[in-house]
């Protein structure tokens, strides 16, 4: 019987299993006082403007919304016509993970994957794409956007350079930059940058701004830099049934999250947490990183039957392949939880 | 200057202005304890399927979603072909409200509005819209759904027989029965009614069950009955970007919701508020009903200055043209609210 | 046994039953010599344009296209927003009789249906309903065309005052004007007016060009007017599979359909057998028109008995309810088919 | 001057510049007698359907449409769901050069490229891609097709083994089976094979029967072996424009096409042609295959001086990078346009 059978799994799965952080569930009771206006026409969605307006150095229009999938594909709806086309990376979520919902709320356009190390694309990358680009020819879909993921599926982070020169070609070739910032936190506490310096002063026009995995309550944020994009994308998402009716306790959570840094300090907690486990885990032999550890997810290299071990301790966490495992940590997670980790890794590495 | 300038506006502007419950609020702080399933793989979701199971007295799936618009469009685009269409009443919120969201969500199928007094569908009618049905003509939309709305637009209610004749219809013509089910609460009080008897045992097929504009905070539930809509719904909502990742603060919710039939509690409250207002207005001088009262719905016929002299007073309410308003009470509604507006009324119509 | 037995059909039912002028297919034979340049890049599509310039007295941009269905969903969703929608008459062919396809091409509009005497939109009704739009209102589908059908699907046709009292008023709000010409032909040898004072001249930004009903192989053409939805409409339309890669096939039939006036001169030989007919036939008793004949469709009450007779001596035509027939006549139509049909018709009539 | 400037080019562009055969065109003729029914419901669309069931050896349906991109798409559209996904070679020309249009017709699908030899998905990467296939995770989309090409984008032909293993694989895997045949006539051809050994008898459900670039006037033809697929498939099309009114001109040319096994003789006849050139054009030094010629393209390496001294000449052809080009043959080519093209290639190749 297995040494976890009375204790509760160790869960390093993903940032979407956290609880929901102290601070935004006192904000939803408190905005829980008489009735208000509906459908983002309330103080507290004002409010909410105003203040990411100050958080972002420019004014932005806010909409709160359920899902990443929801932000990442709406935004998208916003900038790319029916018969146009996204850069994103091959490894994107939009690409691989979303169930084709950018392909659904865009009427067809169609994602063209790029190649790059470390889930990113790199600004050669697109270069190279961008020129083979046939501009104008009427059965190849038209590029509109490219999107790019800070920090990326692969938990690594675009350097500002990087994402200026990739805004760069974009604005050159006509296109709009989006950022699915589903862990937007996690790559500013790593840059120790501004969101306006990792956004619109780099190029992004529109940004899926994420809060769930890093302590709201199912509430993700689009952050729309270049404002004529915002009407259309109002009328989409009102359609789309991503218009909350009591939209202040959306808007509530957002301004709660950001106050006094609250969402850098929980994403520097999760950070720090990953650089820890990463730092200690591949200590022990025969575990090593398969990732540079940039943001709170650790992409390791182990052997099947360590695996194996973990697996079989109660320890939660997912696979890519047969020798590769990701762990997520996250703002609510423990340090205890990584030192049973590496015990049990240490003891299954010993037994080999 | 008016004498309402200190206080709070009287709010009959929606249903949709009202605070979360309570019982509601205290759910989500108690489910925020430990790391959870994500994407309805929880606990939480597994008893909500479980509890709606047992309060509807049949197996039905149960999809937590954003908004009453997801709830309906989705709910439709699961049973709709693409080349399809739906019927429902003119005044519909799915055709008249939703900014064609079914459109969007089903591929562009077309929606057949019927009249019908009072905002609801007449099995009369429908029954001469399916003899009218060109079935197998190419260029004709393909009827494969009937939609309607308990209560009504217009604050009415079905009749469990006349529920039972349009699901008769339907069954017959091989379409399905959605309801839209906005203030099913509402309704349910009314009738007296069980879950079941006002569904499925009347041939509803598929249900987008509010709870929002009653309590709920921004959580609606797609409840399926015809268990074979509810695998291909589950992509699409998915991709719709209706999936929470915390599913749980949802499930928690519409698990609360009915606990101890608080909703039917709170039902009854706003229809009783809804009454006391309709019996009371209507005793003044010029004022008088538009539509019945069977929920929490009070259309009213009220000379226009009497309107304007509400509106200067800050009363909130729906205008429907230039002689009818719509007041809407709420769970959370007082009676010194229509304490006040009956007065501010009184006085408005002995200005005459 | 009936006298029709050995004899071909007398056939009334559609315009589209008929022939290919002979004109058409030899310019087909002509146009066969050697390869040509594909998808239109072909030297008798700038043909086309060059003539069609000429003929509307204005740059045009022309897409040939397959069929009327495709002609009037591809314009609109030039110029309409998936969540955007169109005025046409309740009885517009876009609304009834084309699957949906208008809401499919623009990704999920909506068609708001207006009612009007002898299925035209009246101005005054157009006006009425541009009043009723909320513009903004993020949960209302907003007008961003109107679609007229000239001649009408009643085979009634607008006046040019008509055409620009509308046009007018779709400038000022804002909207643009589409025109279904299906039976462009007919109604502009009614009027006796140009084709550009028929369209654009009045206001039509883009018109759906119909030749196959009057006499060319398969094969209508979207003629833009307003030069800025012709290039966003040159990539929906390779899309659509509307892009032949043998154009030349199609830019002859439409080059041969208007020269000499053609197409006129067909046009005004149905129209006038129309008129015969029409004349003819309401000269028996208890025959009666139920529409004016104003193109080549004539509808007549007829009663029940009669039109049981029509029908069993192999009259080919269409019925509209108990009473009333559709009987339309073609370029290619012959006077012994109106002799002999008039010749049933009296027998029919003298037998009741 | 160049020598070519008194003639016409010598084109090898593409088989779609080609002309219309002359059986073709007298079966237009012959077919424009009288009036005849619409959309399909004449006499010479049912002869269709009877012709090619004994041409295919089995009960087939037979669509007609105007282009490759429609046959392509709507086939698509008729067997995958709005949130499935396609299997194709990353080279396709449904992936590569239609406009995104199998992404618009099937609602959004994704299209999910593979890698393979000569642009033809092998059987072991199709084995291997659906091993990788996530069934029932509900952010993935979900394959429900594998589309192959043949002949294939590069002139290579899959060998009946490759097809019945293909088909194998996607039976068991519950997904369908669409073959791209734009140049199906040139690959059975090569094969030798009948039209049922090559497509159902191997696992093909529903085929694009190309008929265009091998002679005919703007059509081809979807063939359904699944007869499921038949009847959804005539809404879709009718709702895409893609259904004629004056069919039988549709009818009689895909009937006339495969009388007497012209479309054989005409394949088999540019195929020759392909073969010569390849043959003659590759003796010269420095100029090789660039891809086996197994059809009616050619692929050549050949040296950036050279194929700047072709275009130079008046020699149409297609591009593929600095030294790779394409040339394709027709039915309607001839020996002297070989003979002209391997003078230039020589005096061009001597000259370096």
């Amino acid at each position: 019987m297995s040494a976890a059978s009375n204790q509760p799994p160790i869960n390093f799965r993903s940032d979407n299993v956290a609880t929901v952080c102290p601070e935004i569930l006192h904000a939803l009771a408190a905005a829980n006082r008489d009735p208000a206006a509906s459908y983002g026409e309330d103080a507290q969605s004002a409010e909410l403007t105003r203040i990411y307006s100050e958080l972002f150095e420019t004014k932005v229009t806010v909409f709160p919304v359920s899902t990443g999938t929801a932000a990442n594909a709406l935004s998208l709806a916003s900038c790319v016509r029916s018969y146009g086309a996204v850069f994103c990376h091959e490894e994107a979520h939009i690409h691989t993970a979303e169930g084709a919902a950018t392909e659904m709320f865009t009427g067809g356009a169609k994602l063209l994957p790029l190649q790059g190390p470390q889930f990113r694309i790199s600004p050669d990358g697109l270069r190279a794409a961008l020129a083979r680009v046939e501009r104008g020819v009427r059965n190849r879909a038209q590029p509109d956007a490219v999107s790019i993921t800070q920090a990326s599926e692969h938990g690594t982070v675009y350097r500002l350079d990087e994402i200026a020169e990739i805004g760069a070609l974009a604005r050159h070739a006509g296109i709009k930059v989006h950022m699915d910032g589903a862990r937007f936190a996690n790559a500013l506490a790593t840059l120790g940058s501004s969101p306006a310096d990792m956004t619109w002063r780099r190029g992004v026009d529109i940004l899926s701004f994420g809060a769930t995995k890093n302590g709201a309550m199912n509430t993700e944020a689009i952050v729309v830099f270049d404002q004529s994009l915002a009407e259309p994308l109002s009328y989409r998402l009102r359609r789309a049934g991503q218009t909350w009716s009591k939209m202040r306790f959306a808007a509530v959570q957002l301004t709660a999250y950001v106050a006094d840094d609250l969402y850098l300090r929980m994403a520097a907690r999760s950070n720090a947490l990953a650089a820890r486990l990463a730092c200690e885990i591949t200590a022990l032999p025969s575990i090593e990183l398969a990732a540079p550890v940039e943001a709170n997810l650790v992409f390791l290299s182990v052997p099947p039957a360590v695996i194996a071990t973990l697996a079989a301790e109660g320890v939660l966490f997912g696979r890519r392949g047969e020798t590769v495992i990701r762990l997520v940590t996250r703002f609510d997670g423990s340090d205890e939880d990584i030192d049973r980790l590496i015990a049990i890794a240490r003891r299954a590495v010993g037994r080999m």
